[in-house]
């Protein structure tokens, strides 16, 4: 496959990813975020409004000393100048230049009523200052994309007008038009209509810009690029006001695997899980399980059903090879686990369990026992994977043994409340008696546990618990219902999740936690002291 | 508008949607889901998989005497009978006949390859598999509709043969042929043009199943019905193994309000974010804020940029109006709550709040600034109307002054653990202290708490708490996490749900008890003694 360097991956994170609620960048965030998208291979990066923003300012100038990119140029966002006066003079314009990025995103009204509400000035002062923006700016040696905003509501307002942003700015010297659904509202056969349209019209280089509003933004933007766009905008992640852009990993992976269109290096895709997961490191956005490509669940399988087919031949049940963009196939250890999925989770895990009959039929019917239950292996596999290796060496590993643990919550009027847990422990032939305090009786537990073995295994010092989460089961039967606790510990460069079941929600943390320190332990290879 | 009733909209969250990861539905959880899943007014409940998942066999016993449905049907999910056998005498096809349900979804193999490989048949098996149990069904009076799975895989594979399955199908009595994207893989150009092709050629009424593998589950699902499928399968907030199931509320509010479709009474629509986040509480999954038309964030606007043109004239800033699908307009940072709601939900609650402009600014202001801090009262009506009440009131009734609470978990060794509270307050001038054990500390807290109360208010013995659930929230600017608590309890004849938020999970649960046992005598209209 020839790389098609005529066709534009625009990257928009770093500007109109921003705009996600509750996301906030900082200029380390967004040199670092631009890094990761140069390595993805994107051409352009848009890194901000200079001028208009003092941090965006600023990251042009750090950008220009410490990124050297090798895939991507950088785009500075702006808008045309104001109403009556000119580009030359326009300090925002003049701020674009300074900027020294090689590539200046003009945004611009195409739709009547946002010139007249939002701008306040006349249709053809707008066209005028298209114009005069255009031209200048292309003078000036920069290649200009124009975002005309607003464009797809403004072509089914006034399509003349419209049209005419399209014309004149491709004349005064815009290298791409770029058509955006600012609102999100279209659907693939308006895109494709209006692409199709535009393009034979004016006969300008279009691109598109899609947010997600109708849950659509993916596939709009494919259907520009069938009707003719050869400039695609969109997000890591989808990030995005509202609803968000379109998710740029899934565009570029269904033009490139599906549709066989050479616009990403297939050996950069690969590093598409690898890179999104890092920039929702940066941004602090949990990153969505479901998300197509490279979410965690995305090549997940409940394989109960289907296990002993998946097995023979994985194609029939996943709609492509995950390993090109970095995923990988999951199974889960579900409800409705068999044998077969309990071998494949078992070689995911290192453990090649074919041909051991009785063994495997022990595993299962632990599993089997324990969900019914409460217990799900679904969502952890560090418990499963102590499971198994206990069924596999005859016994569980011990690292410790408890004698007993006490925590104690209270408060004081409306005070807030406080958590002191004492645990006692032996481990490496020393009782341990320690205790610890916490914003809650887990946390509590786990600073106690942690200190009591600490002297025995210091290699604990480094864990640290990231998640928690509770669900109580079977509720309508009162006090029937049990708690299940899911933990989430990291040891700074991994993580792994455990779970624990009890009627007492704090007996169900003290068992997942108990795993997660077992499974901290046994993961590094170390033995019992 | 009138309701076209021939078009089917068709829900597969307690089936399919059940599949994703870590996502786990009791009995109970089901039964909840399809009293809203019909107050959504879909026309079709698929609830399980009677006869091979004993859980759903208890769902559809229970569901014939609990759930009384307006607008739904339900469907039961089985397979076509085995190879080699009858369909009249195999157990799983008469469990299907035993669950009652008036329509029966059988799956069934389209695509040779998984025939071969995961039902280890043959080919004409297979179809002799599918005639007779379709006949066997629909000659027993159900309504057959028939999931071809891997449809579209299987069609590229050899049409003729997939194209046999639907002839043959709908020739032996179904209603509807489902083509199912089961991996997910399509785009919507692949997926019109077999849709056509299918229809054109087999002339059989078709719906159609996808998975968003490609970020194109809605847009598929769209693309098939413009093709001419009348019947479109899909789940409440996209919930399903891997990447999802299309999400039904997205394709469904595209459908009526994008495309004038009337596939779902608008009032009913106007339920949607009330019910997907109902239904969000129920399966303990994190709602996703950019979640198209019922996301919190859907309509959120960084206003900023665009805030006076968007007083003058919201429509040139949103793609439709939220309210049609129950959700609002957010300009600030704030959360959902507007005067409008608050003012209809004190309507529900029984106060008159029309006119009292002054009284509605400061309770929205209190919710808001509440629901900033991880508060929901979308599932606290208890909580709610206590805030209300003491707005209109001036203060809060007293009920009980408390001096300090405190509990203890602990156990010994591996044994079960207990949990012992002590709370000291002042009621109806007495100062008592008071224990209480339970199997958690929750548990122990409310019977110790009761236990203190009852000298004063005995009427609050024949109070039961009868659910609990948590959850953890992330809190907004990367600091400590926060736990927000939901309890429900019963006086018997009657329950309400109560909230607490604290950072830890003791004193989140302690307040969301408070303001049970406030609220359970506030509606006795029992006065503070």
């Amino acid at each position: 496959m020839t790389l098609s360097s005529d066709f534009h991956v625009y990257d928009t994170t770093l500007r109109d990813g921003a705009q996600q609620e509750g996301l906030a960048l900082s200029v380390h965030d967004k040199l670092a975020i631009a890094a990761h998208l140069d390595d993805l291979g994107v051409g352009f990066i848009e890194g901000g409004w200079p001028g208009a923003i003092p941090k965006d300012t600023e990251f042009f100038a750090l950008a220009a000393q410490r990124l050297s990119l090798r895939n991507a140029v950088l785009a500075a966002f702006g808008a045309t100048r104001r109403p009556g006066g000119t580009a030359a003079t326009d300090p925002q314009v003049r701020a674009l230049l300074d900027s020294q990025a090689p590539v200046v995103t003009l945004v611009a009204k195409s739709h009547v009523r946002h010139v007249e509400y939002a701008l306040r000035t006349t249709p053809a002062e707008n066209l005028e200052m298209i114009r005069d923006t255009v031209s200048f700016l292309a003078g000036e040696g920069r290649r200009v994309v124009l975002d005309a905003e607003h464009f797809f509501d403004g072509y089914q307002d006034d399509p003349k007008y419209a049209l005419e942003v399209v014309r004149l700015a491709a004349e005064a010297g815009a290298e791409v038009i770029t058509l955006c659904d600012t609102n999100g509202g279209m659907l693939p056969p308006q895109v494709a209509d209006t692409v199709h349209e535009v393009l034979s019209t004016s006969g300008a280089r279009l691109g598109i810009h899609c947010h997600n509003d109708t849950g659509c933004a993916v596939a709009n933007s494919l259907a520009a690029v069938e009707a003719g766009a050869t400039h695609v905008q969109g997000t890591l992640n989808g990030y995005g006001e509202r609803t968000g852009n379109a998710d740029l990993v899934t565009v570029v992976a269904n033009l490139v695997i599906k549709q066989g269109l050479p616009v990403l290096d297939p050996l950069r895709l690969k590093e598409a899980t690898r890179i999104a997961h890092a920039i929702s490191e940066i941004t602090n956005v949990v990153p969505y399980s479901r998300q197509p490509y490279v979410g965690a669940s995305a090549f997940a399988h409940k394989a109960g059903l289907h296990a002993s087919a998946l097995r023979i031949d994985p194609d029939l049940y996943q709609h492509t090879d995950p390993t090109q963009v970095g995923n990988d196939m999951r199974t889960l250890v579900s409800e409705m686990a068999g044998r077969a999925s309990i071998e494949l989770k078992g070689r995911e895990l290192g453990y090649d369990l074919s041909g051991q009959d009785e063994l495997l039929a022990r595993v299962t019917e632990r599993v089997k026992a324990l969900e019914a239950q409460g217990y799900t292996f679904d969502a952890a596999d560090a418990s499963f994977e102590l499971l198994l290796r206990a069924e596999v060496d005859g016994e569980r590993a011990r690292y410790f043994d408890v004698e007993s643990w006490r925590v104690i919550t209270d408060a004081r009027g409306d005070a807030t409340a406080t958590s002191e847990a004492t645990v006692k422990v032996t481990a490496a032939g020393r009782r341990v008696v320690a205790t610890g305090e916490g914003n809650g009786p887990v946390n509590a537990l786990d600073h106690a546990l942690r200190e009591a073995l600490s002297p025995a295994y210091p290699e604990l010092r480094k864990l640290q618990l990231i998640d928690f989460r509770v669900r109580i089961l079977d509720a309508a039967h009162g006090s029937d219902a049990v708690t299940r606790v899911l933990i989430e510990t990291s040891d700074g460069s991994s993580s792994w999740e455990t779970v624990g079941v009890a009627a007492n929600i704090v007996e169900a943390s003290w068992e997942a936690l108990v795993d997660s320190i077992s499974y901290g332990l046994m993961r590094q290879a170390i033995a019992p002291r």
